[in-house]
């Protein structure tokens, strides 16, 4: 067992931000959303609940309650990994005592089968989120060791580690089942990675190894006994957990698009740790089928509500869409491992991609509001029909995976900007601020300035404490068609010299080298492969890796009406949304005239079209001005 | 109180059909579709389930199985009352006397409600059923009396109707309710014209004028005690109803769809017997929302699959599309109504495109299979998810309104193709066959030649006893931009001479005295409102009467992308499908090409155009070749 990543993550404790795009919103994250979570968890309970005093005529906590403080310990951690704060310092450690107090004597530790479903421990595999729970606060405590270098909580899932390696594996008498929301895989190695303790890594390889294995382990669990939830089974239920067959032969991503999500962030990491090819190769099986025929322009995932699933090759509804931003979160979870291993900018492409629309449009503008779905196409009217969420974001919700778990993102997004190999510094995403990295034995400091992604210019300067020779690896986005790079003013080769969309400068590096990267970002008009039924004939608007849509309020009512030609002009204009300029596209289209419609819905072909002006923002600031309609995809005009 | 109709329908007793193509639809269902499922009634239990034996540990019997024998019995009555069967009057007879033996002393009928729920008779008016089962046996009942002269039923259901009237009312004493799912207000106003016994028509009104007067008869419901079927509180009950406020303040069509086409119809028979102006206006206001706002054009209505409702104004999506057979058919019954009113081509321009399109789409070519709902777009993966019912007609539904509600619809046909008045014969409906018809105190029997809908040409012979003087008015469908009429040969003029939808031809009518309408029907490209936000950019093809739809076997996969210019020829071939011989219209269109995708889902606009053939078929035929793809809505080409 070898580990076969070709490279390392740079820690987002030595990564910061500086005067950008993501240094005020991960501020903001950290002066606003985290607050405001602890106020939601404390409030509902979720904290007290801790207490383990929940008695029969008190509502019920929720299975997965845990996950919600786990997943904000884990966010408040990265937060204190790169900002002190007493206070906040404070309640993770309050809460921490209470979930200390909460474990039970053989290392057991879950509210809901605590104190609810007392007794009932691992009857419900399938739904009962137990593994889930743990994988999540498993991940809190690792970061909270790494970040405050405090040991309690880890010791405390090191002891539940301990318990569940004596509860569940391939040995006689020991149950040979696994979770139903993957999760507790990717935790157990950040265990193993943050103790060297190899039977974690050993437990996931397990859980990994046995999903889906047939006869199914939930087949065997008996319906009238499970505790917690169950969902209905009238559909193929296994398959919605991803347990259908074993992952190695699994080829299509179905299922609940979270769980997948996390399960092939899991796949990857034992993979990488282990060296296990097939693994691996069932990874890359996935991540095509997902990322070329299941995969919204936004980089969302999960086509439908209903069980919040996958459903088939190239069905991706825009009104009706899922697009959890959990899910969209697990596939930056994916792709950032796999770009470790691979190499290849294809997996920094959906990762950048996913990042700039389908997981910040999660987040309000102001930070306080959430999205839990994240349409492609909105209607206000709709909204209040036919079990979809309400159209604006919301404070929070009584399943509320996600406002943490963006919070958890953001607070810990300096580790998806770098890696580093032996004589390697590979630059994934432009983001203005500083990074120490460790390289070729020196320490290197980098610093990125750059407006991107409003403007596609970056400074790079690297400072090495001493001169090195060592590779600088730049990213070139797929979806810039003209690059430039000067090094210390002198034009290098971009398209000759790259590779996998990344492109390599070798040299010895010294004090303030400069490097100038210029990616042309103007607007594209892009279309979706013929089999997306639902955007034939449409055309979506995108620059640089921001994807567009357009809103009622600057293009008034009936925007589905609207016609943008293939060819014509665009204009960028900027323009303040809250406290931040941004560069709206205005393009000449079209409209049918209303007059002469009263009284009818359908007639033979005769309305006259009148020019107008298209206003379009960037798609994940939508709805911070107020509700009304909102679609990415534009008809095409005549 | 005054009778306000302007017409009086022909009965479907005196109108026959020849070679044409209802007269095929006609005979199928008389052999093939009424021996189906009276088979299926018989196997699910519905007719032994009359015998009152249910005892507990028993399969349920559904509380609106009252309902499915007694439409089946309602179409075996028309089929007989044309073409005598002496096996199907002896299923009739013997499914009546059990139904009189099922009645209890009081005159109660009810199978659930007598068996499962015995002595829980009206706890549940919201969604138990019993009126609505009621409605429909006594309209079995009328229709048995008059086809037959057989009295046992129609005694059965006046003792019925006597003992609802005794338990119904505003006096001090009884139930001011009403039943939640409308029928029983114009089985009421039939039973009343079919006996002449005033307390019905009185009745049917109580339950008019009560509907939605607040506070809602319902909310004094308790929820404990509600037997039968109950739906969650999680949305607007009242209104799915119909009962959220007094009907006459009622402007927009909301709520469950079939509810609200049998209640609307029972609205217009109130108002009409009874000379209700104020009752009558509101079913005006009801109808040009329904038709100008919230139909599909195909004449389907109800866009919500989640509790079968309509939702908001030019709300019509098409893969989504609910449109139940029923519904359709109770647009039918509405607008066969009002036009007996209102003497408006507008109410018989919708009767023909819901029959002709939404309606009979509902059942199988063959006769043996049936479409519950009636989307406008289907795509065989996506019917396998989210709840959708399967792509192709079923020979059976659990919920099994609308097999036997097509069967009486299409067994009943006759009356809805001519009416009268004193001096006039108005001729609705273009059909081959013939009609006797009493007018200015003559018999005269009409004979129609035609090939509609597949061709515009219609020869009309008028046959009177003795020559007399009268109107026969012809309809000029709002579809057709050109007609024109010639009397024995000669041209009369239509435009100046047309109102309303319908051109006047007054003379002293003689033996063999010939009219021949010609109604063009090129094809036409229809679009809908700007506001129908799934329609835009986007050309239905109609011809005549008939909506047209692109089916997967003769265009191919992904037929979303298939491309439609505004403008280019049409070109009509005649092709058989099972045994009938069908135009199928061509055009030339375009749609991408697929080479160059490989790996890719999004792309920067490019992919050539190919020029191909279009190939559509009337939309009622579809899903009659085999399963694939399907939709009306095509994009319009650059």
């Amino acid at each position: 067992m070898a580990n076969i990543s070709s490279l390392t993550p740079v820690s987002y404790r030595n990564v910061s931000f500086k005067d950008g795009f993501w240094a005020k919103r991960i501020e903001k994250n950290r002066k606003v959303t985290l607050p405001i979570e602890y106020n939601a968890l404390k409030t509902t309970g979720r904290i007290d609940a801790w207490k383990l005093k929940w008695k029969k005529g008190d509502p019920e906590p929720h299975i997965f309650w845990d996950s919600d403080s786990a997943k904000w310990i884990e966010a408040a951690a990265y937060s204190l990994g790169t900002h002190a704060n007493a206070k906040l310092e404070k309640q993770v450690d309050e809460v921490i005592d209470l979930i200390e107090k909460a474990q039970q004597s053989d290392g057991y530790l879950n509210i809901y089968f605590t104190t609810v479903a007392k007794g009932e421990r691992w009857t419900n595999l399938m739904y009962g989120h137990e593994l889930y729970c743990a994988g999540h606060l498993m991940e809190a405590a690792v970061a909270y060791f790494e970040a405050r270098g405090k040991r309690k909580l880890l010791e405390v899932m090191c002891r539940y580690a301990n318990y569940i390696d004596s509860v569940f594996g391939p040995e006689k008498g020991k149950i040979r089942g696994y979770g139903g929301h993957p999760e507790v895989e990717l935790a157990l190695v950040k265990l193993y990675k943050a103790t060297d303790e190899s039977r974690y890594l050993k437990l996931a390889e397990f859980f990994i190894n046995e999903r889906g294995v047939q006869p199914c382990y939930y087949d065997q669990e008996k319906e009238e006994e499970r505790k917690g939830m169950t969902l209905p089974q009238t559909f193929d239920r296994n398959k919605n957990i991803q347990a259908h067959k074993p992952l190695r032969e699994q080829e299509t991503v179905v299922g609940h698009s979270v769980r997948a999500g996390y399960l092939y962030s899991g796949m990857v990491d034992v993979a990488m740790e282990t060296g296990d090819v097939s693994l691996m190769q069932a990874c890359r099986k996935l991540w095509s089928n997902l990322t070329e025929k299941r995969m919204y322009v936004t980089g969302g995932i999960g086509s439908s509500r209903q069980f919040e699933e996958f459903t088939f090759d190239y069905d991706l509804p825009n009104e009706e869409a899922y697009a959890e931003t959990c899910a969209a979160i697990s596939l930056v979870f994916f792709a950032h491992r796999m770009l470790q291993v691979e190499k290849d900018g294809k997996y920094a492409d959906v990762m950048e991609l996913a990042l700039y629309n389908g997981v910040i449009s999660g987040v309000s503008q102001d930070g306080k509001r959430f999205f839990y779905e994240n349409r492609l196409m909105a209607h206000p009217e709709r909204t209040k029909f036919g079990g979809q969420k309400p159209i604006e974001r919301q404070k929070w919700f009584g399943c509320a995976c996600c406002p943490p778990n963006i919070a958890r993102l953001l607070a810990s997004l300096g580790q998806y900007i770098y890696s580093v190999s032996k004589k390697e510094i590979y630059v994934h995403l432009y983001v203005a601020g500083k990074a120490k990295v460790e390289v070729a034995g020196e320490t290197v400091t980098l610093k990125q300035q750059t407006n991107y992604p409003w403007e596609g210019a970056v400074a790079l300067t690297v400072n090495p404490k001493v001169e090195a020779v060592f590779a600088l690896v730049l990213r070139i986005p797929a979806w810039c068609r003209k690059a430039s790079v000067k090094v210390n003013g002198k034009r290098i080769v971009v398209n000759g010299n790259s590779k996998k969309g990344y492109v390599k400068i070798v040299r010895s590096w010294r004090r303030g080298d400069l490097v100038e990267l210029n990616l042309e970002m103007p607007i594209e008009r892009m279309e979706s492969h013929p089999s997306v039924r639902h955007n034939c004939g449409a055309i979506a608007l995108k620059r640089g890796p921001l994807v567009y849509c357009i809103e009622e309020m600057d293009n008034g009512a009936d925007i589905a009406d609207l016609r943008l030609p293939r060819k014509s002009r665009f204009s960028l204009v900027s323009k303040k949304i809250s406290d931040e300029k941004v560069p709206f596209v205005t393009a000449t289209g079209y409209r049918r005239e209303r007059s002469g419609w009263k009284g009818k819905l359908y007639q033979p072909i005769q309305t006259p079209l009148r020019e107008v002006r298209i206003k379009a923002i960037p798609y994940f600031l939508w709805n911070n001005r107020g509700n009304g309609e909102m679609r990415i995809w534009i008809t095409e005009a005549r």
